[in-house]
């Protein structure tokens, strides 16, 4: 349960630079093979509250008139360790997933709110407002049962279904894609950014002065989340898809891709400066395409990689502190969308943790 | 955090005899502030593949041909202490609810997860399919945002909307009230009893031998789980509200109330007769009346704990242990339909506490 941060795979090799760094990290002596809470809990954060016309009348329950729904909200279960460090880490996920992507893995390895409660951190994990536990909407929807795990497959790039990607670093078992495929999990009312980066403002509001972890879809809410709150005092976003928020005036061309066009959400500067205020950094995975692929799978995240570059330029430009990882030009092969649960998650938490060290986060 | 297992509230009279026996609970010397855990992680369990007619093409990612979905599994989140005792509980929601249902509580307290994790017993708790963290469903479903809190209000016994009942075990701020609601999470497919227990099976099958403690609605899939696994070692039951199976041949009346009529479910002899083969207890807490009541968000409670108690009766005739416990008989006032969150949860856990004692099950 205790593993050391460096990866077991064949095909990740880590300059020694980095090696060293990373060691210094795995010398925690807060580690131990039993996790030690001051405090746990849920809570729920933000959301509306809507109400029907008329006079509740306690004869008739199941009369609408003058009732209430409180909806909208995020669910948020927290662990406090002891000897907590100051910044907690607050855990956003992405598409169709919950909290449990930050949970254990598919194949039953420890995955970073685990992994990061050993380094004292304290963590939050988010249902967004919709999904999951914060299943409670003031908007309806139809949910329809839509045949897609293949085109996850392909496109949280495992691999060109059935195949695997060759070293790729998720568990190759029939199991293991049995627990992946069931962590999906839908919206049960329309995706919104603003309202969850609402709710998001209202998690770090209770969390304190906190590291904002994105994935995925997760990005946007969590650029929004940062210009709405204070309490945002770093990002780290592993593989936005989507929502790169722009100076209106500086809005990059559209990026059309195999899965569609990928275009850039325009703020006002002054928005946008707030960002600048941050150090943020996000991490792409292996098996994205400099050139326009015949996978769509791998294609849609051409562009994404390449607007996220574009994006921490721009930030950078206007004297911000944003960098781009490429984990395959650091040496660290094979990860897929989710390298936070991959087979070398250890690595992907040593790369943070130093991160987070270099900037005093911890 | 750490409180006795004495209730403050002036109304809740505990007979000595009790008194002592609970007191005996409280000495526990592995209770501390601090919550060690061996492990803890989260799981899918049981569930359904679902599969659209034709060949999966990676060029058109989402043409569902040949496409898979997973779905109709639990979602489980595991907790186990360092120390464990040998049985865990394993939790299951009601209507409406979600694994949060047993978590903190609408004020902020320890809910039951936590108190009986520092009691030491590794604790499982789900969401069904079909709900929360495991909302992906094999079928179709239409969400709708229903105006109903002061319904649910009224049905779970706080008072009648806008008021507490007198002495009520809730706490009366409106924060805890937004919190209450905001537990509510909807299904994300039909409700299917059969489906939820053949997942609940699977759930049990990896826990081990497990105390079952269900909530309401979950009291049927509860039956169902014992019925379909032979890893259930014991049922604990806060106010089941349906799905009451008796023997084909012994089916009771048909009870009417004000929120519609409460009917009984057939199994056959040799089903109801597993049932047998384990200890249950039953809890019903405050303000259920005994004549029909002109409320029907009490008279609903009515029906239920008298089929609950014929059911006992039912159980031990067949040669079971049974036992329908309803609090204010034993001094314990105030309580709503969820026990185990209200003000008085330490002393209904202190309850449980003794029974599982009594039988051997700590």
């Amino acid at each position: 349960m205790n593993q050391p941060f460096i990866s077991k795979s064949k095909k990740t090799l880590i300059p020694m630079g980095l090696l060293a760094l990373i060691s210094a990290c795995t010398v925690n002596p807060q580690q131990s093979a039993v996790l030690t809470l001051a405090e746990q809990g849920h809570f729920a954060a933000g959301g509306k509250v809507i109400q029907s016309e008329g006079q509740f009348n306690g004869e008739q329950l199941f009369n609408p008139a003058g009732q209430t729904l409180h909806g909208d909200h995020a669910s948020v279960f927290y662990q406090i360790p002891v000897n907590a460090r100051p910044h907690p880490l607050v855990f956003l996920h992405g598409a169709g997933q919950s909290a449990k992507t930050w949970s254990t893995t598919p194949d039953g390895r420890e995955g970073f709110q685990d992994i990061f409660l050993r380094h004292r951190f304290p963590v939050y994990v988010v249902d967004q407002p919709r999904r999951g536990q914060a299943g409670q909407s003031t908007v309806s929807a139809e949910i329809t049962p839509a045949t897609q795990d293949q085109a996850w497959f392909n496109m949280f790039r495992l691999g060109a279904y059935p195949d695997f990607f060759e070293g790729v670093q998720f568990p190759q078992t029939p199991q293991a894609l049995n627990q992946y495929f069931r962590q999906m999990t839908p919206n049960t009312g329309a995706y919104d950014e603003q309202l969850i980066s609402d709710a998001m403002a209202e998690v770090v509001k209770r969390a304190g002065e906190s590291i904002l972890v994105t994935h995925s879809q997760g990005g946007g809410p969590g650029w929004w989340t940062a210009i709405k709150s204070d309490n945002v005092k770093a990002i780290v976003s592993y593989e936005p898809g989507s929502g790169f928020v722009f100076p209106e005036n500086e809005l990059p061309e559209a990026m059309p891709s195999l899965t569609g066009t990928l275009t850039a959400t325009p703020v006002t500067l002054e928005q946008f400066k707030k960002l600048t205020q941050m150090p943020i950094i996000i991490y792409y995975g292996d098996n994205i395409p400099v050139q326009v692929s015949d996978n769509p799978g791998q294609d849609n995240w051409r562009v994404r990689l390449k607007m996220a570059q574009l994006w921490a330029d721009t930030i950078n430009r206007h004297g911000g502190n944003a960098s781009v990882v490429h984990l395959p030009e650091k040496g660290v092969y094979g990860n897929t969308h989710f390298p936070f649960s991959d087979l070398n998650n250890q690595t992907i938490a040593g790369l943070l943790s130093s991160w987070l060290e270099q900037h005093h986060l911890n």
